[in-house]
């Protein structure tokens, strides 16, 4: 990869920093921030210079590595600076399951009384943000990996939102599958959905491919019954935000409609992520609650006004794919195939 | 109706005048433009201050009443002019199939050998433009009264892009049925796709039903299944740009998807226009032409970039949706229903 979402360097000062893509520039600039305090970070999280679940995780991680190594000296003082940091990171935003995963495994680490000094538990610090990292890097490698023979030479392929190494800090999931294909030498063509309202399709996704010289077309979200039935496309993938037991996947809206087209189609659907996303907990897609956010994403674009002043608006982020209307489920783990109950329970059992 | 995308009245100097909404402002401002030229009003066309197959008819017989009425007084140059305006116009978009149809008709009237005089020709031409205007407006009134039985009261209506008066220079098509079932005492509440790329959901109709007092909620194109999924939505209804001998039905991108999920929801989906529009010598959808668009509708918004520099994109203007996912089809000579290629026969039979 060329370029990391996330960074843990040292910055102009050699002391160490996160640096981050502006991703909300993207793809007009590409600019990073380096940032000295857990506080910068977590306004950088809730500004949405990073997003994507995987990415957050690592960015709450990282800040509170940042809490410990510009912290107090005293060790009692340092602790109450990673808790006051730990409380502030998980309020950046408080829906990112991811977030708080990685703050309460830091924090799990840290509460180990044998870290009596300061440096030794800005040391833990680091080491379990970057543990993180690297098990973060290592997933997404093995959901490529499984994911590899599903792909065939010559595929043209559908694609909805941003699911690369921007999303998740790493090597991306859907499109980590279709950039280790590449990587592999098969030939892979992209039908990027632009992805209404954020339009992390033809944001980001079309610059990622581009960084990655992988051949592309955006399109817009309607477009893709059109493109199924005139065109050989071989197969969707998607990423996921959460797996219900029986197989439904919640994930960025209009995946809805996508698998809808392939099914019509007869293009097989996979949703890609990491097993921490398949939640047995959640019986079916119906028990899974779909977050409404901020009318002006639809209202506006770029600041540009689109509907009439007073229009009302719906926003939903997700919406629920139904198990019957997907191919498979790849995870790290392997992957889960029809039905989906079953597969899953397996998958999931060494849990 | 409290606006008209089009209307023939008199100008400032008191002689007669096109006047549009110049619609490319909506829902920005309602401002008119006044067209005293045939030139400009071919203009107007191209730029699309004025859109939607009926309007650019209206339009084109308008822009000639006008080279008409402004011409010479010489019978002969005047004959030469109108030949020339027509061209003119024909030219300004020449995919629209009304903008010739319109023209055609306006110019076998003015090639009546009995139309001896300027002033015979001018009467003429105001009266046939007039004309096409007043059987414009009844056609859609017919379409309203024709779908009317079909609309429960307290309906959840789902419509795409934009099928009302600024789209038809009357009453509207799938908007106008929208529009009489409201006008008559039912309870009616409409989805609307925001219809990327242009946004002629989020923008024209948005305007056009808060004009109309009937609420709304936009959404953007990938939502439709989701909505479905959650909400109790009683039917679709959209335009139609050509309808095959077979019922397969070519209108705006993103409506063959929203049939898609119509269908995976058993809400009925109608489509909605003009005998016209129904082409029995095109046997299939297959059959029909689908014009690409300009990129920059794709990769811009409002002037703004949103795609990367140099990223490739796909942007078909019209889709087809099967006439399987069809429960009917209203023109104003009727419903028809599947069977549609016996259906259709007999709607057209008179014709």
């Amino acid at each position: 990869m060329t370029y990391h979402a996330i960074e843990w360097c040292p910055g102009a000062d050699g002391k160490p920093v996160v640096r981050m893509i502006d991703q909300r520039l993207i793809p007009e600039q590409l600019k990073t921030l380096d940032y000295i305090d857990f506080e910068a970070v977590a306004a950088a999280i809730r500004d949405m210079v990073i997003r994507g679940a995987p990415a957050i995780g690592l960015a709450a991680g990282y800040g509170l590595a940042l809490a410990a190594v510009r912290g107090p000296d005293d060790p009692g003082c340092l602790r109450e600076t990673l808790a006051q940091a730990a409380a502030t990171l998980r309020a950046a935003r408080p829906t990112a399951v991811n977030l708080g995963w990685a703050l309460d495994r830091m924090l799990a680490r840290l509460s180990d009384p044998a870290l009596a000094t300061a440096d030794a538990l800005r040391s833990a610090a680091v080491t379990e943000a970057q543990a993180i990292d690297a098990e973060n890097l290592q997933m997404d490698l093995d959901i490529a990996r499984n994911a590899f023979p599903l792909i065939p030479d010559n595929a043209n392929i559908y694609h909805h939102c941003n699911t690369g190494p921007l999303a998740t800090g790493g090597y991306g999931t859907a499109l980590g599958v279709i950039c280790y294909a590449h990587e592999q030498g098969k030939q892979v063509h992209v039908f990027v959905d632009e992805t209404r309202p954020r339009l992390q399709g033809a944001r980001l996704t079309a610059w990622e491919l581009q960084q990655m010289g992988i051949p592309f077309t955006v399109v817009p979200d309607g477009a893709s019954g059109h493109i199924m039935r005139t065109q050989k496309i071989d197969l969707c993938i998607v990423g996921c935000d959460r797996v219900a037991a029986n197989g439904d996947v919640a994930n960025k809206i209009g995946t809805y409609n996508l698998a809808l087209a392939a099914s019509a189609h007869g293009v097989p659907f996979y949703s890609a992520g990491p097993s921490s996303t398949v939640d047995l907990a959640t019986p079916t897609g119906g028990d899974i609650p779909i977050e409404m956010r901020p009318p002006e994403e639809i209202t506006h674009i770029s600041g540009v006004r689109i509907t009439p002043e007073g229009a009302s608006v719906a926003n939903p982020a997700f919406d629920v794919t139904p198990a019957a209307r997907l191919a498979a489920i790849i995870t790290e783990r392997g992957v889960a195939y029809p039905p989906f109950t079953e597969s899953l329970a397996r998958l999931m059992g060494g849990k």
